[in-house]
C-alpha cells in the first residue's frame, strides 16, 4: 500500500466470478485496507454488491468503494474540469478517486474551448485549486487554455470521446503532450483514476519539513 | 488559369536553373498572367530575381509576385491569426496570397491559447473578416478558439512547428480536425498558400444572383 | 447560439434517455431555438420522437429537426456531391444541415473519379454553387477533381467508407489535404453536419459593407 | 537472370568504392549480361563510368546501362503518365526500365486530376497501351482516373513529392491502394524501376500457346 | 462496362433491401450485363437469391454471379495461390473474378513460406501462368518468394490474417510492397476481387496489333 | 509572468539574429523579469552571450539564465533522475528549469532498470523529494519502476535517445503513459523545460488556506 | 514436423465445423503426431473434444492437447513469468506449449516493475532457468528488468492488456523492442504459443558435439 | 557485469572526447574488463584508437574490441546470415558480438528470398548452428524462411535498409513478428550488437545440471 492510499481494482478485463473472489477476500479482512473499484459496468458492480453489499456504488463513475466511507480531508484542493456529457464518467472517476485519497474536490462541467466564456466564468474556482485534472477529448484543446490560467499544476486527461480523426484519444492525448502553457503533466487515454490519483498526491499535505 | 486568379510556382522542388528558365518563359509574355513564387529560400528567390528583377519579393513569406504590383482588393476581408514568430513565414504566405488573389488582408500575430486574453483583446478584428486564417503549430488548438468567437468560416493551417510528439504537424493538424467548434476547413500542413487561396475564395465578391 | 444558427446536439454518445431529457427542455422553451438532432439510429430517434412527435425525421441521414419547419433560404446555393450509396447518410446529413441554416442546397449521386465523364456531365450544377461540399471515402480523389473544376470553395469531408488500406477514413483525409487543387477545405471523417455547416457558412449572405 | 532481363544494380546505398567493383566485374564478363543501374547520383555515375565509359547515362532518370544499347522492342507498348517536374525522375526510371526490358515506350507528362482536361486530351495515347504506369505524388489520384478511361492494367507507383500530411508518399501509396476502378497493382514508393519492370511484364510477348 | 467485364456489387456495406433492388433491377434487363456480388455472408447472399434465384452462389468466395454461366475463357492462365484455410476466401474470390472476366484459373492451396518446399514442388504449374495472384496474410512473404520463382507478373492479395503486430493486413500489406523480386503489384488487403480482376487484365487476350 | 517566474525563450526555431533582439529587448528593462533561454546551441548561445554577457550559461543543457543569480529556493526539493550520458542535457535542462523556478534540486545520474538494483541504491534520495523528474529514452521504463518506490508525484520526460522502433521517442512515451504504478504525468519528449517546470510546480510552497 | 515438435492448430480464425474435420484426420492417425490447439475459446474447444473426448483441455490457456499426456521432458527448465490475472491466458499458453514441446516449466504469476521488489523476490527462481519467457502487457517493462538480472535468453511477449495508449499491445511491445539489456527476443502480441515455443527451442538438449 | 560477457559502449550519441574518456578509464584498469565499442564511425573510432591503440578495430562492423584478443570459444555455433551489402555492417556486428562473447561464428552472405535456391544451397550450415541470426531489411521474409528450414532458435534483427514503405526498417520488424514459422526471437531495428548477443546467450555452454 502507497501511504494508506487505498488499492485499486481495474475491474474491465475481469470475469464477475473473479470480482467475485477479490471481494470475498477483501471482506476477509475488514479495517485492513479501502479499495476502490474502477471500470466497473453493471454486471461487474452488481458482481462485487453481493459480496459487499455496502459498498458505496457511483454508477456514473462506474466505481465502487469500500468499506463506503470516504476519508476526512487533508491537504488542498482538487478541481476537475471537463466539457460535458460524454467526459463525465471519466471525470467523476478522477473526482471520486481524488476523494477517496483523501482530498476535497469540486467539480466544474460544461466549459469547453468553443465557447471560451465558459471557461473564464469559472476561473475562481480554477485559481483555488492546488492541482487541476482537465478531461478532453475530441480536439483535447481545454488543459492548454487552463493551465495559462492558473499556477496550479494541470493534469490532463484525454478520452476517447469523438470520431474520425479523433482516433480512439490520440488527437486530444497530442495535443495535451503539446500545450503550449507549461505546467502540464498527461496521464493515459480515459484514465481517469490515474489523473484522480496524481491530482491527489500533488494536492496531498506536505511533511512540515519539506514546505517553504 | 482560374478566374483570373495568380497562377502558382512552388519552389521547393525546383533547381534554380529550372526557375529560371519558368521566370523566362513568364517574362516572354507580360500581361499574360500575374505568377506567385511560393516556397522560395534565398538561392530560389535570387533564380528568379535574376530573370524577373522587377519582381517583388517578401523573404519572411518566402514568396515572390510578378508583375509585382497587387490587384486593387475587391470582395470582403481576410484576418490572418497566428500565435508569433515560428508561425510568421506561413502566415505571411497566406495572406499575401489572398492579397494577390485580390482580397483585403489584416495580420494578427501574438496571440495563444496559452494566454486567453490576447485572443480575445482581438475579437473586434477577428469579427469583421469574412474569412479567418488561423496558422498554429504545437498544439493547433487555437482555431477552434477562433471559430467559436466569430460567425465567419475558419481556415486552419497546422504548421510543422513543434517537436517530439507534434510529429512535425501531425498534432495540430489532427486538433484542427477535431475541433469543437463548428466552420473549421483545415488545409495541409505548413499550407500557408492554400489557406491563404481558399480564404480569398470565400471572401470573393459575389456574382448578383447568387446573394441573399 | 451562433448568429441564429440551430444548435446541434449529437446523439452518438448519449443514450435514449439522456436524449429524451435534453428534448424535454427543448419543448419547455419553444420558439426559442432551432435544434438539430445528428447521429440519430432507430432507437435514439424514437426517443427524440416521444418527446417531440412532431419533429422532422430524416432517417437516410440520420437526423431530426424541430421545429420541422425549415428556414426560409437566404444567401447562395450550396451544392452536396457524393459517389453514391454508402457515402449518402454523410452527404445527406450535410445537405440537411446546411438547409437548416438557411441555404438552398442541391445533392448530387453517382459520381465517382473512376466514371470521369460521370462528374463532368454535371460540371454546370457545380459551377452553380457558391460552396460544394464533396463527401467521399476509399481513395478520396473526388474533391480535387472537383475544385480544378470550379471556382467556389470546395469543403471535403472523407469517410470511413472502405476497407483495408482506406483504414477508417484516414486514406481519404490524407488524400483530400494533399489535394493539388487549392480552394479544398477539409473537416473530420464522416463530419457530414460540420461539412455541411461551413458550408453553409461559406454561402451565407454577407453583409452589405463587406462585398466588393 | 529472370528471362533474359537485364539485372539491376540499385546504386543509392553503395559507395563509389563498391560501384566501381561491380563495374569492372561487368567489365570483365562482356556479352554476359546487359546491367542496369539505378537510384545512380552525380558521383556514383561518375564512378560508373570511370569504369565503363561507354554506358549511356541518363542523369534525370538517375540511371546508367551497360552496353549502351537498348534491345530491339517485342511485346507491347508501355505509357509511363505523370504531372510534371517533380514526378519526372521516377516516371523517367520507370520508363527506361521498360525500355532495357525490351518494351516501346511513350511518356506523357504535364497531366494531373486537378486539370482533368488535360488527362481526357491524352485518352487516346493511353488507351493505346498494353500496360500503363501512372507516377504520381501528393495527392495520388491520377492512377484511378486513368484505370477508369483504359482497359490494360494500371501500374500506380507513388512518390515521396510533397510535404505535409503527404507523409513522404504514405498519402499517395493508400490513394492508390483504395483506387475505385479495379485493374491497378502498386508498386513501393519512388519505385520507377519496379514499375517500369512490372509493366513490362505485363506487356511481354507471350508465348502461342497460353494466348487466347 | 469496362470491356464487356461483368459489373460488381460490392455487398458489405449494403442492406439486404438495398441488395433486393438491384438484384431486380438486373433482373429487368436480362443479356444486359452479368454481374458479381462480392463479399455478400448469407443472409445477403439469400436477399439476391430471392430475386435471382437461378443466380451462382459459391459461399466459402462470398460471392454471387448472375446469370450463372461463366463465360467461355480466352486470355491465358491465373493461377491464384495461398497459405490454406484462412486465406481461401480471399483467394476463392479471385480465382472465380478472374473465370467470370473470362480466364482459365487454377487453384493453389497450402503452400506456405515456413515450409518452403511446399512453394517449390509446385514449381511447374506457377511457371504456366500468366498472371499469379499470390493471396497472403501474416508476414505476407509469398509473393516475394513466388515472384523469384517466375517470370509472369505477380498480383500480390494482403489479407488481414493474423494478429497483433499484423495490425488487421498492414504487415503483409508493406512485406508487399518491399518484396525484393521486381514483377509484383499490390492490391488493397483482402482485396480478392481487385486481385482477380487485375490478373484476369494482364492475362488478357490482346489484340493482334500490339504482339511482339 | 505567472507568479513571478522567469520567462522561456525556446531558441530552436530562431535565428541568431532574433536571438540578440530578444536580448536587447531584455537588457533594456533590467530587474523586470528573469528569462531562461532554453534549447540554445553554441552558436546561438554566442549570440545571447553578445548582448548579454553575464547571463549564466550552462552548455550541457543547453541553457542561458539571465540576470545569472537563481532565486533563494522555496518550498519542496525536486530530485531529476535518469540514466546517463545521452539523456543528461534533457534532465540538466530540467534541473536548471526547476531551480529557476525557486526549488531545491538534486541529479541522480546512471541508474536504469536493466541494472535495477542502481535504482534501489538511490531510494532514500528519492523518497526525500517532493516531486520526481524521471527522464528516460528507449524503453522509457524508469518512471514506472520509480513511481512504484515513492509515493511523491512522478514527472516523466521521454527522450528522442534510441534508434529503430524507438521511434524518435514514441517507444518511451507510450511506455510512460502506460506506466503501471499510478502517479505519473507525461510531458512531451525532449521536454525537459516543460518537466522541470511542472515539478516546480508540484514542489512549489503553498499558500497557508490551502494546506491540511 | 520440427524434430518431433507437436503441431499447432491455430483456432481462432476457424469455424467449429473446420475443427471437427481436423480432429477427426488426426484420430484417423494416432500415434503419428501429437498435436496442440491453440485458442480455442468454448465453443470451439467443445467442438474439437466432440472428436477427441481424451484430449486434455486447459481452459484459462485457450489451449487443448492431443493426445492428453505430455512427454518426459528434457534439456533445461524454462521459467514463465507474468503480472497477473489479465495476462495470465497467455503466459500459460506459453507455458504448457514449452511443456508439449518437452520443457520443465514453472510459471511465476503476480510480480510487475511496479512493485520491484516482488520481482526481486523471485531471483532464484528466475536464476535457475535456462530460458526465461516474460509475459506482459500495458508498458511492458518486465522483460527488461528480468533480463538485468538474469543471464539466460529472455523471450519476451507482449500482450494486448491495457487501454487507451497501449494501442491494442504497440505500446509493450515497443518497450521491449527497446529494452536496455541484452538478451531479450520478442515475439509478436498475445503470441504465447510463439513464446513458449522460442523458449522451448533454446532449453533443448543439445547434441553432444555442439556443447562447449 | 553479465557472468563474464564484456561490456558494451554505444558510440552514437557520443563525442570522441565522451569516448577518449571512457577509454582512458579503461586503459586505467586493464585486465578487468573487455569492452566493445560498438556503432563507432571513422571518426570515433579514431578517437578510441588514440587512446587504446591496442584496440582491433573492424570498420565494415563499425566496432572495437580492447583487449584485442577474442576469448576462447566455448558453447555452440552462431550463424549469421544476411542479403548483401547494404545489410552486412549489421550482420558483421552481431557476428562481432557472438565472438566476443565466446561463440564460433559463421557468417552466411548472399541469400536471400528473391532467390530462394541461394538460401536452400546453404542449409546445411544453417542446421549445423546452434543459434542463427538472420538480418534482413526491406520485405525481411528471410527469417521465416530459415526458421522453417532449421529447429535452433532464430534471431531475427530488422535492418532500416530499403526506402519508402519500408518505413526505416518498420516493415521488416513487422514481417518478422508476425513470421509463420515459430522460434523467431525478434530484436531492434539495426541491433547487430542484441542480435549477436541474444544468439551468444543461446549458444552458450550449460551448467551440467541443467541438461536433459
Ligand atoms: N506553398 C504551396 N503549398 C502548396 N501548394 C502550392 C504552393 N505553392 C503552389 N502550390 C500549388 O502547386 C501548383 C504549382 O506546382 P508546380 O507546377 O510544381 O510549380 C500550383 O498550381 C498550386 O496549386
Ligand atoms: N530503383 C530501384 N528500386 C527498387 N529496387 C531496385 C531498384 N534498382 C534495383 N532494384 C532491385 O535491387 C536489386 C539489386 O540490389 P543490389 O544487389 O543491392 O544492387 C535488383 O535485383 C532489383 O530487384
Ligand atoms: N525547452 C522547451 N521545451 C518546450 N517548451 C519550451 C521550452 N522552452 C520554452 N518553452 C515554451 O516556449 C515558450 C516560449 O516560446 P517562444 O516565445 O517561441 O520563445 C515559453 O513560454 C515556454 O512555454
Ligand atoms: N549497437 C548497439 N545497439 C544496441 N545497444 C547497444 C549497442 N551497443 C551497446 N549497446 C547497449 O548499450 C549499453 C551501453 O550504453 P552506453 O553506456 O550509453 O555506452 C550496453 O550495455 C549495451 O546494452
Ligand atoms: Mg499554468
Ligand atoms: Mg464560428
Ligand atoms: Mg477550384
Ligand atoms: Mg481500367
Ligand atoms: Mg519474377
Ligand atoms: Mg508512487
Ligand atoms: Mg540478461
Ligand atoms: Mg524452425
Amino acid at each position: 500500500r502507497r501511504r494508506g492510499y487505498p488499492e485499486a481494482v481495474y475491474c474491465e478485463g475481469k470475469s464477475p466470478d473473479q470480482l467475485r473472489r477479490i471481494a470475498t477476500a477483501l471482506a476477509a479482512r475488514p479495517g485492513d485496507a479501502a479499495t476502490i473499484f474502477t471500470r466497473a459496468d453493471d454486471v461487474r458492480a452488481a458482481a462485487v454488491l453481493e459480496v459487499l453489499p455496502d459498498a458505496r456504488h457511483e454508477p456514473d463513475a462506474r466505481l465502487l468503494a469500500w468499506p463506503p466511507g470516504e476519508p476526512d480531508p487533508t491537504g488542498g484542493l482538487v478541481v476537475v474540469v471537463c466539457a460535458g456529457t460524454s467526459d463525465l464518467p471519466v471525470a467523476r472517476e478522477a473526482e471520486l478517486t481524488a476523494r477517496y485519497l483523501g482530498r476535497r474536490t469540486e467539480l466544474v462541467v460544461d466549459v469547453g474551448v468553443a465557447g471560451i466564456h465558459r471557461v473564464l466564468a469559472r476561473v475562481e474556482t480554477l485559481r483555488a485549486a492546488d492541482a487541476v485534472v482537465v478531461v478532453a477529448g475530441m480536439d483535447g484543446a481545454l488543459p492548454g487554455v487552463v493551465a495559462g490560467l492558473v499556477s496550479a499544476p494541470v493534469v490532463a486527461v484525454p478520452t476517447s470521446v469523438g470520431y474520425g480523426a479523433a482516433f480512439e484519444g490520440l488527437a486530444p492525448l497530442l495535443t495535451m503532450l503539446n500545450a503550449c502553457a507549461p505546467g502540464v503533466g498527461v496521464v493515459n487515454i480515459d484514465n481517469g483514476y490515474g489523473g484522480g490519483h496524481l491530482a491527489a498526491q500533488i494536492a496531498a499535505p506536505r511533511a512540515g519539513g519539506r514546505m517553504g
